[in-house]
């Protein structure tokens, strides 16, 4: 058992998890702010040289797992591994979002696909070098209609 | 607080922290096992048409953490936040690994550059469409010599 600590909050225009965007990339009309807790501030030295960042966090609503779900975009069932769906065995969210601007404790960015008040776990600064794979191949994403997922993933909110 | 479990343990080549490649990019060479312990081996379905996941663990050997730190690359003090350093509030790691194969239960992957024995909290498909972002700024990275920041990454084991 490994125990982690809250170190800011999400404050997202999301309240529903029903019309909640399910990726950063079908959320990008939506802002956030992220509240960083004083004790951890010290922390954002130099963030803002980044224009993407991912956060880690909480999926503070969830509370069960499952190990076959079916996504949203697809009425197949998946492991939950090969899914980035919230039901997880350890229910930690990643998304990718694009840091607008850092106001002391506040940063300001664009992309949210979380709900308001997700508790923050971690921040990690998006580095092309490492995280901008080619040639990737995407499993049964690849088969996805990108249109048709972008109705779906934007839950008609765009 | 949050309660994180242990879903299964990666197996690397790599014994000591000073000789570990501190990016998956940095250590192509090196091959991990991971282990999924059996009560969550059924989430794995179709993990095997993804080439790249995201690994999600524990950094087992971290007993603190610090705000500001050099990162290996560079001899210049940033906020743990803008780094990949290990020494987090939530010492959370996670390395973008190519999966080459699966047997039940163990995936073989390479890019390992994390120490043998590490806790296994998570694992995401690599999504192209979701992860592959564009023009980045990458902040004090796009100053690194890419050439020098090879050597000093991989610990001079490639």
């Amino acid at each position: 058992m490994f125990i982690f600590k809250q170190i800011g909050i999400i404050r997202s225009p999301h309240i529903e998890a029903d019309n909640t965007p399910i990726q950063p990339v079908y959320a990008e009309k939506f802002s956030a702010e992220i509240e960083i807790f004083p004790d951890f501030v010290e922390g954002l030295k130099d963030i803002e040289g980044f224009s993407h960042i991912y956060l880690l966090y909480f999926f503070h609503r969830v509370i069960s797992f499952k190990l076959i779900v079916k996504p949203f975009l697809e009425d197949v069932e998946h492991g939950i591994f090969a899914t980035r769906a919230s039901l997880r065995p350890n229910p930690i969210g990643m998304s990718i979002v694009r840091l607008i601007k850092r106001n002391g404790n506040i940063l300001h960015v664009c992309g949210a696909d979380m709900l308001n008040d997700t508790p923050l776990l971690d921040i990690k600064p998006y580095i092309e070098f490492f995280d901008k794979i080619d040639a990737t191949k995407n499993g049964w994403m690849d088969r996805i209609d990108k249109e048709k997922a972008k109705k779906i993933g934007s839950r008609n909110r765009e």
